[in-house]
């Protein structure tokens, strides 16, 4: 199994908005993706970060999860709230 | 709840001592800690990096997961493998 680890920072103002777009896009990938074993949003208790804690079955189910089309219409409205790229960290599960 | 992100640099070479040291608190801390929902070593694919990706029902059930006998034990343990400290990230669970 892998993990990803996503860092966003969310521009000042905009999370309101980035919390929308991405708890629809979590609703969604919970109830489309079977390789999708854990998608968790979290807000960070030191400002406006994020991070979505995400487990796959392989990296199949990743890249699976990146091509959905409810993820690329998603995408362009995260983008929107963001300040600079998202940091995004891929791990083995081993325990 | 809450969640954290625990990430841990090893010194090179004692990755096999440290991964035996955190699946053994891994295991005590599945069968101890109902206030632990989510405990997961991870692994990272760009070297001698771990992440521990932890959920908690909230403040107190980490609180008590800090304060176990076998988290005492292992905490020394953990230590003598480490490459400078643990950066420990608190976010509260929102989607």
């Amino acid at each position: 199994m892998i993990a990803v680890v996503a860092t966003i920072r969310v521009q000042e103002g905009k999370e309101a908005e980035f919390e929308a777009v991405m708890k629809d896009l979590a609703e969604k990938v919970r109830a489309n993706e079977p390789g999708t074993t854990h998608y968790q949003l979290c807000k960070s208790k030191q400002g406006p970060t994020y991070v979505v804690l995400e487990n796959y079955t392989d990296q199949d189910a990743f890249a699976h999860h990146t091509k959905t089309s409810y993820f690329k219409e998603a995408s362009p409205k995260m983008g929107a709230c963001m300040a600079g790229g998202p940091k995004i960290e891929f791990y083995e599960v081993i325990g």
